[in-house]
């Protein structure tokens, strides 16, 4: 760090993604990408032509994929702003609208504390119950932002449409975010509410069901003035930041939509699958309407565990926080990977 | 806009970029993009296999590009931070450094005040000459931020590199950057002080000579200390910025060097005719050393000069603010491209 940085911004811890050790090749089971390659008219979609193009700007509106998304969900262009990734999303989120604080759970996605600190919003931090489960309750009367990952990642657990809606009547002056990066394996989408409320966005990523982690794309949706709130601050940053390429293969993604949910379906099959061979090993599994497993490492510590499978070519994310160290996040691969993976725990807890 | 967002960014006016009409097909001379493709190595860079991986996310920390670039530059990997182009790198900067302020030209990159409004700095806008050149001693004794496009936009001037050092020199306790987005089209660049001043960053872009507006990336070359502020920050935003196929055709870029080079050489042979060209039509041009020139309209004025030329099919650009209302800026196409436009101003001057 250099003297010359904004004082705010000294104590800044920025985020640590998942490692991407390169010592070994590992069954990748740590950062909750697809184990399927995207759909094959995604694979063909960029041609010589194509990146010839790169030597022109990219549409700084992405109005075509904006269209196909709205057409997708039923919504008009103006209720969808894109991003470069739900990261960058959830980023403009908290610029915008946490300067009275911001409300999440203290066990969920660990950017949202870091966006609180980097925008210099009072964090106001909401323990889950005991069992993980959220009680609406408690998000009551907040002020700002409410931030809520639905389902909810590392645990994997879910709220319901009504105990959403219970939570946008109670604050009906707060901007209350679902962000729903796992929605397609599971939950109920907050989106059958967004007519009725104009303090609801919901934040989705091409990174988990789309195949798409390496390709950067995801979205809000919205009222159309919130979505211009979120406009304005992107369009001050930097207008062109989704790239050409990322927008052709977006609309080819938009458009193959039947291959990802099929492939939704196969990864809820092996989870499911994965989570009663776990439970048969004696291992507390919580039930999961996402693309992971949150598994307890038993009387071996999770971070045992994770050092274990490590070892045996198998990564898996290990989270320190007090609450949660015993246990795992299992990203589901495919059966074979997930087979590999309960065998190796079999081996370690023998 | 929304009643939800933040106090500060309601009076906040995003940049708007050069205009992209869809009613007919027009010669695009407005936004300096390069009217050659990437080098044939970067065309034929990506492969069904390298969309498939897009399933995976993308290095986090660039490392395979950014040492690519430290050797081109001579320089090492921790002296690059790379950006999805070199706004996001201008916004990460002002986003650093300007808490005391931020200085820069009133006639220059029209993004410099958004930024300093959206981080809210000050302002400290200074004039250029009459002759539109840049008197260094201004900017010295300056807090927080300086920052010079070298070669400027619009103007297409440059500064040289004893200019540079004596602000570097007056400046101890400021960060000075330079923005060398059109530099391969001429200029000294401020790389040769990089080892004698801790306070000095230099920017660059991939969008202009490298023929890659469409596929974003930027970079920033600096003390090791500042690029670690930047990283900080790049990291608690949104840490997977530049998407693998972005990485992969960067990489391809700066191993087909010699190829750029040699199309910065057609662009400057072109550019030096065009002006010639146009003086002979008795239009005053400012002297460039980069792939634009900004050429007074002389009697007919500036915006009329640029509507006649878009009804005839040809986009410039033309800035409204009064002291450069009668000059337009014109991109370096292809030669054909230029004699069309040259006919075009002959047509509209008779």
């Amino acid at each position: 760090m250099s003297r010359f940085l904004r004082t705010e911004y000294q104590p800044l811890k920025a985020y640590v993604p998942g490692e991407q050790p390169r010592d070994m090749a590992y069954i990748k089971l740590n950062t909750n990408e697809s184990p399927y390659p995207p759909a094959p008219e995604v694979l063909s979609a960029i041609t010589q032509n194509e990146v010839a193009l790169l030597r022109l700007y990219s549409d700084p509106t992405c109005l075509v994929l904006r269209q196909k998304l709205a057409a997708l969900h039923g919504l008009n262009a103006d209720q969808i702003f894109l991003s470069n990734g739900s990261d960058e999303a959830l980023s403009f989120l908290f610029m915008a609208y946490s300067e009275k604080g911001a409300a999440f759970a203290d066990i969920t996605y660990g950017f949202y504390p870091i966006y609180a600190r980097l925008y210099g919003a009072q964090a106001k931090v909401i323990p889950l119950e005991e069992d993980f489960t959220l009680d609406p309750e408690k998000y009551f009367g907040q002020e700002g932002l409410i931030v809520i990952a639905n389902p909810n990642a590392p645990t994997g657990l879910c709220i319901s449409l009504s105990q959403m809606e219970s939570i946008l009547q109670a604050n009906p002056d707060t901007v209350v975010a679902i962000d729903e990066a796992y929605v397609d394996f599971g939950g109920e989408s907050a989106l059958a509410l967004l007519d009725r409320y104009e303090n609801l966005l919901v934040v989705r990523t091409f990174s988990k069901s789309r195949c798409f982690a390496g390709g950067r794309l995801g979205y809000i949706m919205g009222a159309p003035a919130l979505i211009a709130d979120l406009e304005k601050l992107r369009c001050s940053t930097n207008p062109f930041n989704i790239d050409r390429l990322a927008l052709v293969l977006g609309e080819a993604t938009v458009d193959a939509d039947e291959y990802y949910q099929e492939k939704c379906r196969e990864i809820i099959t092996t989870r499911d699958a994965t989570a009663k061979a776990l439970e048969a090993l004696g291992l507390q599994v919580i039930p999961s309407q996402t693309n992971f497993l949150f598994v307890h490492a038993g009387s071996i510590g999770g971070e045992s565990m994770y050092l274990a499978l490590k070892k045996r070519g198998i990564l898996v994310r290990h989270f320190t926080k007090e609450r949660i160290k015993d246990f795992n996040r299992i990203t589901i691969g495919t059966q074979e990977e997930m087979q590999t993976m309960i065998s190796k725990i079999k081996e370690i807890l023998l």
